[in-house]
């Protein structure tokens, strides 16, 4: 093979669920992938998603999971699949040799992504998560104010949030709500946005422990629909700080997905960090130094907001970008590995998901690392 | 007594704390009210308060707390005293025929503020607690948003913090943080707000059970720095929703007061709800109907900013005049009790702090209403 077809990376989508729409898109729209094949397990689904969404007849539509999987033509995987059926399919997609991208929540615990990560590192094969949030500009530009300038100084309080008011519809019908497909319901959903905005912030560094909050609300399945946890870490920063967090993730409330990270010299405020309101730009508050002026009748600084272009590619396309040139570097160059990095961020975030998830198994009690 | 005369409320200022400069200002703004006296324990340091804040050279300088409360033309006292000293000095104001308007928090417990209620209320005399925020025209409009026109909808969820990053100093030396002073330390200095916008939130509603969160931080003292709050309504409103909230209030993080409602249709958010940026006007904002647009690339609306002036007074101000208003009407017409809503306001916010710190004295353990 030429370097520049090598170079082009040949996704298959296993499974049509709604969100694939949005990556299909993302691979058209990245510069160095091409939608190759499409499966869902009946043909006639894979056939109205090709149609409903314009895809280039040129797609291979699968009726099978497994045909997919066996087309040699196909490098890496997209898998919107419900989380149960993570570990069968992602343990065969690397068996088969297909880089793997996945949705989150990666399975339905770490012991199952463990068997995932394994197939796809003793097959040279990168693994990442579908948090497409983490590949947006903003990210980057906040990851810059946080660690790079140490602007806020260390960080003391996370707060973070991932709630949408779901349809009696989707309480009935949705995978996300049944035990037998999806039993982290909301935890698994929009909570994984929360806890990896903690494990973000706190640059990858594991709590010391995680409590699950009272609050907790099951449906009939035993399925998480809203709850709140707490994240603790006891272990203080150089500077003698520790640091404590608070997620809510739901299906019961309006939509939101709040993000604040507070530290000892100023705070960062963003109310849709994994959505942003607007496909092109996208921006985020912060204040430094915030006191009261004399007789505390108002502050000294007003928050400044900082906008970030977002304009050449969204970010579910510079995700699409990022795994695409992971996966080239291995295909084109000999010695090159699988970046581990995001490996590890999907773990991480597992880990606190299944130990929330734990925690209120075990009526709220910590959970320590 | 002319009724002109009459209805000009006359203030004492029992305390010269750093408060007393704020509300000595608002007393001489509001129409009605005038600075009569100041006491301090020290007349060295009552003077210096005159002269420092520029009091009109008529005010009366006491160098004790009884005289100035036995000095017939005080009408009504406000009282910004170390928590553990209100339940002497207030009670003992109601003895003499003062009506009181107290800072926050009212008192170490609701047994004593009982006590100070009923030496108000036997005398006839008004009380009030000094949560500014309540009187700020913001306030009333985002009353009117969540409960007369019921825009948000049911209220699924609140979340409110009150933070200020205390410096060294104040950790060594102010009474906030003194065992035998302020037990309540953080979770009475600024939970109390928190609390109190959950109960505003809930129309003053009491909630099922409060829970402290493990992330409780205590001074050598024993007294509160940090703390964060689990408060839930088990009890659904008429439309089957349940209310859920947390609060978190600290010494030790960058300074915060936001709080957040979320409603079924519809939240409202602010970031400065205690003490406005800006005096003379401030704003929230509110999203209804939030929801993604088709492939969930962004939302179908972007939060709208209400702004809202403050120019005749500001919230301090407003609270002087209607505390003024009341008193002045149980003053000047026969027959004109005190208003139960102040009180009724300040208790049940006074009871939650209470569940909060019993909770976090039993370990986190819930505290059932």
């Amino acid at each position: 093979m030429a370097e520049t077809e090598v170079a082009q990376v040949r996704f298959g989508i296993v499974g049509c669920a709604n969100i694939a729409r949005k990556v299909a898109r993302a691979i058209n729209l990245a510069p160095n992938s091409i939608l190759h094949a499409i499966a869902s397990r009946s043909i006639d689904k894979a056939k109205r998603f090709a149609s409903d969404n314009g895809l280039d007849p040129r797609v291979k539509i699968y009726g099978s999971y497994d045909q997919l999987l066996d087309d040699p033509s196909v490098d890496a995987v997209y898998m919107p699949l419900p989380t149960s059926l993570h570990v069968h399919w992602a343990v065969m997609a690397a068996q088969k040799g297909k880089h793997v991208l996945i949705e989150k929540p990666t399975a339905l615990d770490v012991g199952e992504l463990d068997s995932i990560l394994e197939a796809c590192q003793s097959n040279g094969l990168q693994f990442m998560d579908g948090s497409m949030w983490l590949h947006h500009p903003r990210t980057v530009k906040m990851k810059e104010m946080l660690f790079d300038s140490q602007l806020l100084g260390d960080v003391n309080y996370i707060y973070s949030t991932s709630t949408t008011s779901a349809s009696p519809e989707f309480f009935e019908n949705d995978i996300r709500v049944k035990g037998n497909l999806d039993s982290l319901g909301a935890l698994g959903d929009l909570g994984w946005y929360c806890l990896g905005a903690v494990l973000w912030a706190k640059n990858y560094q594991l709590p010391t422990v995680v409590t699950a909050l009272p609050d907790v609300t099951t449906n009939s399945d035993g399925v998480i629909i809203s709850c709140s946890a707490s994240i603790q870490y006891k272990e203080p920063s150089s500077s003698g700080a520790t640091t404590n967090a608070i997620i809510h993730c739901s299906f019961l409330a309006d939509t939101s997905m709040e993000l604040t990270i507070t530290g000892s010299k100023g705070s960062l405020n963003l109310n849709d960090f994994t959505i942003p309101q607007r496909e092109s730009s996208a921006s985020f508050e912060f204040t430094l130094g915030a006191k009261f002026v004399d007789l505390h009748i108002g502050w000294n600084v007003k928050p400044e907001r900082v906008v970030v272009n977002c304009d050449e590619l969204p970010q579910e396309g510079l995700m699409v970008e990022e795994f695409t040139r992971v996966v080239a570097g291995i295909r084109t160059t000999p010695g090159v590995l699988p970046d581990p990095k995001w490996p590890e961020i999907s773990r991480k975030t597992q880990m606190l998901v299944d130990a929330v998830k734990k925690s209120v198994d075990l009526g709220c009690k910590p959970v320590y690392f």
